[in-house]
């Protein structure tokens, strides 16, 4: 590959060139390169091609390419803030790498629930042909589909759309919460309080779900003085210790790993030790908080990777679930040293 | 717009479509259109072949005119881990909210040091003739850069690399270093101690010296004594806090937020205060932390978002330092009340 120094092009060969040395047409050449199904090209002329372009070390314009195809190989990411949160960028990392391993170049764009810049970004998508576009939030819930994305395939991530018939791949937050409370019981926990969130969302709903049936498949009446609602972050976690030393409960299962950093803060400051006096389970495996608590935090980690991949996957229909309810991507417990 | 129910192309009107209304050939049509310079066309041609646009709803495949002008309005950001550390994100943010600001769309690869992926994405983009590019990592440090970088018009974001002549934008690590000590000084604070990091980089030569000509300014001698080594992360903290103590130092100034946070924890097992007992400075203001310690914590930011969006008008040619040095972006003291 050659540069013309202008940095526009990557080869000065052109297709004349290539046909001149083949000793074909320019159309022979174009067939062969694009790989145009129906096109009759003789074996000899093919191979006349092929080896002129490996001669010349000709690359064909991928726009070109694009336009006698009609699709690129482009997948869009359309995201909220995924790139810009401190949280859900391994969702990227995934979509990214499941689309590499079949010849996609993952297109981000970022919209921070900008409808403008989003609308523009997917007739940009559209427009630039891509093969479909992952639409994707930062945090599970349930949203209103641009209508521009109907007019490709899309696959929802981490959040979904009942009724619009669109494929939707979101956490299991139900095994995940049941997953963080057996952690607990298998400790020997009987008496295991539950901080969850304020805000309603399939997370608050399905963890407290599923820390429900972990407690009554292990014979334990669910108690429901001992769920304390909380803002989903460190103040809330350090305003809920209070209730939770009066619940006498002997563990804490944390809606997620921010809410449990503000209870670490809490029993500390009330002299209270992780795991003597109290276990902790969190939710999320946060990085940069989770491993680096002290004592560091056992949790259950959001499959944020694992979301991008199956995501890639299922637009691309190497995964056809039999179901048309979101697939669930299961949720698995990290072990660490505060249980 | 319309659809063609294919989700492949946002418009059936063709420009032969196009053509026929206007009552002019298809090579009229096309040259109005993609505003070709030094084409002769009749002003009453070039107001029918508008009025018929717009009369038909035709809007340009975004390719074909890519394809005409000779590059897209694209423009690449390979980032190594951006996008998927919780951390940098806002780089991503800032280059994106430029390039809309200016008509273009980021198209983000993120290779976490994959070189062949990182080799790949950035062929990839060539090839479907990106504005340019800009090459950012999620930390600040020296880079050696891809071949194929020279192939197209580069900035390199919050990295640098002697010698290779291509324009940089990085954080201002030293007035960083100086504004975090001052904040100390303006406390009152004369005996502040420094817990640096470990790595050598440019955040650690350039905070040091920030802090050493804070000092110096101040009418303090520097006094190396006050400088702790530290693994730049929670643990790093926590394990110098028995030297910060021994020094009888007032005030920190901590290389990072997640040293400050392990600090903060040393000092509580201690039963100090914060910032009665002892004042604390962090840096990189970083998300999910510094605002939500115990007490929140006081420190600079990192620019990320700054950063991002200088190098999109760097590679628009939008701002031309005079300097061939990397361009800095200041680093802003965020006062909270842990000093």
């Amino acid at each position: 590959m050659t540069s013309t120094g202008h940095g526009r092009s990557t080869s000065g060969i052109t297709m004349r060139d290539v046909a001149k040395v083949a000793g074909v047409s320019v159309a022979t050449v174009s067939h062969v390169v694009n790989d145009k199904p129906g096109a009759r090209i003789g074996d000899d002329a093919r191979r006349r091609v092929h080896e002129a372009v490996t001669e010349l070390g000709y690359r064909p314009n991928a726009l070109a390419k694009t336009l006698s195809q009609g699709t690129s190989r482009f997948i869009g990411l359309v995201a909220d803030a995924i790139a810009t949160t401190p949280f859900a960028g391994q969702i990227i990392h995934g979509a990214q790498d499941e689309a590499w391993k079949h010849g996609y170049v993952l297109l981000v764009a970022n919209t921070d629930g900008n409808t403008a810049a989003e609308d523009e970004a997917i007739m940009m998508m559209l427009e630039h042909q891509v093969r479909g576009i992952l639409y994707s939030t930062w945090y599970h819930h349930e949203i209103t589909v641009p209508e521009a994305l109907h007019q490709t395939d899309t696959v929802l991530v981490d959040c979904f759309a009942g009724g619009s018939g669109l494929p939707a791949v979101v956490p299991d937050e139900e095994q995940g919460g049941r997953s963080a409370t057996e952690a607990l019981l298998a400790a020997g926990h009987r008496r295991i309080a539950f901080i969850n969130t304020t805000t309603p969302s399939p997370a608050q709903s399905g963890r407290l779900a599923g820390y429900r049936s972990a407690l009554e498949s292990a014979g334990l009446d669910f108690d429901e003085s001992l769920v304390f609602p909380a803002s989903p972050e460190q103040e809330g976690g350090y305003t809920a210790t209070a209730s939770i030393v009066d619940s006498r409960a002997t563990a804490v299962f944390c809606h997620n790993d921010r809410v449990a950093m503000g209870l670490y803060d809490g029993l500390r400051e009330r002299g209270l030790r992780i795991p003597d006096d109290m276990a902790v389970m969190g939710f999320d495996n946060q990085d940069v908080i989770a491993a680096h608590l002290r004592p560091p935090l056992s949790t259950v980690a959001l499959p944020h990777y694992e979301l991008g991949a199956a995501g890639v996957r299922r637009l691309l229909g190497l995964e056809t679930p039999s179901t048309t309810h979101p697939q669930l991507i299961a949720c698995p417990p990290i072990q660490r040293h505060s249980i």
